[in-house]
């Protein structure tokens, strides 16, 4: 067994996405993950739509996503999540209604704090948002 | 009338948060007005919650409040919402399963670009979260 | 002696200020301090310039002065200073040369984290930028 | 000639460097450069030293460096630098005194807004530091 395999397994990730209700909502699931690096698949719902005129993703569904996605993104690095601390969320473009990937990478992890790099794709691959997120992941806190 | 009065009603506020799909989903109602800062009650939903084992709301769904609280502080400064360009949300306790109060205030309005800042209260009036939103709010762009 | 007072005082804030290199080189000068809020005036040099034509502040020194000034909010309120986890900075307007004035602000104290919000204005009061600031306060760490 | 070539030649960005008074106290010197992304040397002085006691770089010269490398990384994308709109910078580790190489990388360039991301090392090659720079290039603006 490689180094680098993921101290969550997608199974086991899965598995707690479904225990958690807005994980749930957001239909997430996650596809593949190494110790540093997790790409989560999100099932577009009608109800993710912000604008009532294009129906692309509401900034804040994206948002929610990479918040998301960088958990899993910690999980994989050290078998459990800590609370999110703070996030950075850039939109570059709009988001057209349908599936979205989303890709977390492991920047740093420290003893106290852990950094994530979180990018979402449309269905077409197109970059539409980045994100970092910083947690808390200190043992017996 | 005041020079302080919004240049969007807060019945225009309700009338788009309704027609926006994920707005409604967040259950947001603009409650407080002026051209400068608005306040928005989030009526609590269970799918809200992120920890399988707290019901504590999740972390996307206050980044999402923010996000949508900031673009009812520039409608409300300007009329107009403009696209956001980029977000941070600080989270300082967990926040516990119930109604959130949202505040929206104007930070700066220049000719491009717009800053709003955001404070999320709990059902017990504590500060749990607070965000910096900028958008783009350029005239014919 | 008021709740109020701060837990390093504005002697022992320029103290500090003057024992750290680059604090010095900035010219920080603490003029006024509570327990939750710190002003701080920044004596313009020259080599602050950023533009090669207008002379206007580098946001590398505002972002510095953001820094700097959050620091010293910490001390404020419990009398020592940990380290930076990270910030953000908005630059609102070109800031001429000339001194600035930095305030900051404590959002949040909480047992491992603080937070804090620093505005600066120029010489005639404007706001040129702010930022937010996180904070490692943990004791025994 | 290749398509990567950077708009702005490394000559011309350590000229327009020497031009700005606080890049050239930073000591800045461009190494490297496409069109997407450039090298920045940091001579060390004394005077960036935060801490009175360890001489560790000040976080406020860190978020400078991050601030002056990512204009210099549009500069190569378009060929000129529009103003800085916000930025967000996370400290992994201190930073021991000696020179620093920066790494800009545009994530985005938009017609009216670019994102570029860097990271900071230090003399051991170890990531001290890493932030997104949000950009105004819009043309006749």
């Amino acid at each position: 067994m490689s180094d680098n395999q993921p101290l969550m397994s997608i199974e086991a990730m899965n598995a707690r996405i479904h225990r958690s209700p807005f994980n749930r909502w957001l239909g997430l699931e996650a596809i593949a993950a190494t110790a540093t690096d997790v790409v989560i698949r999100v099932n577009w719902r009608e109800e993710m739509g912000g604008s009532p005129d294009t129906g692309a993703a509401h900034g804040g569904v994206l948002a929610a996503i990479v918040d998301a996605t960088a958990s899993y993104t910690v999980a994989a690095a050290i078998g459990r999540i800590g609370p999110t601390l703070d996030m950075r969320v850039d939109f570059h473009k709009s988001a057209k209604p349908g599936n979205i990937t989303a890709t977390g990478r492991l920047i740093k992890m420290g003893r106290s704090i852990a950094s994530v790099d979180v990018t979402l794709c449309d269905v077409d691959g197109k970059l539409i948002s980045s994100g970092r997120v910083v947690f808390f992941v200190q043992q017996n806190s």
